[in-house]
């Protein structure tokens, strides 16, 4: 009940090259997602509040209006309802995305 | 607005040995904690829900009543008001957590 390991995370797959490993609560999700490099998220929104953290790789990342690179360790909010997209560089990079509430339409 | 580096995180002792950096949003604040080998966080509990995953190294983590040891990949929750605690392995290791709602304890 309280713990989990990968085999038992729920897997999806975003866009082309791009599987997610999704873990949730009551109030939190965890997406600990695996980009292939050079793959893409289109622009998108909804209305949960998004906070992640780079864990390996880079990330072009467009949140609203404004494109950043963020590198390992490079974290990121995107308030509920701001458009989104994101690019991954030339290596496999690793991100984990947290959403609050739980994303219904990944469980 | 949108986007953190680790430079500007807030920096935080949990316990000694163990550092985290802190970033947050409305709903979901993250923590990325790192634990010097064998580290100990002592029991406790809060109202915040806890959701993390362990992205380096090794912990035992005891939840309730229930011990387990987790290790890169690993994730866990904890609803809030459940008193949990943890010791790391031998090696520095690393957590990712999370809250929601953010804790104003370590704003």
């Amino acid at each position: 009940m309280y713990f989990s390991y990968p085999r038992d995370f729920k897997e999806r797959e975003l866009a082309p090259g791009i599987v997610t490993k999704l873990v949730w609560g009551e109030r939190i999700m965890l997406s600990h997602a695996t980009f292939q490099p050079n793959s893409t998220i289109p622009t998108h929104g909804h209305p949960q509040e998004q906070t992640g953290i780079v864990i390996e790789g880079e990330l072009d990342l467009t949140i609203g209006s404004e494109t950043r690179r963020c590198r390992k360790g490079d974290a990121f909010t995107i308030p509920g309802g701001v458009e989104h997209s994101a690019v991954s560089g030339n290596s496999v990079t690793v991100v984990l995305d947290t959403f609050s509430p739980p994303r219904e339409d990944y469980m």
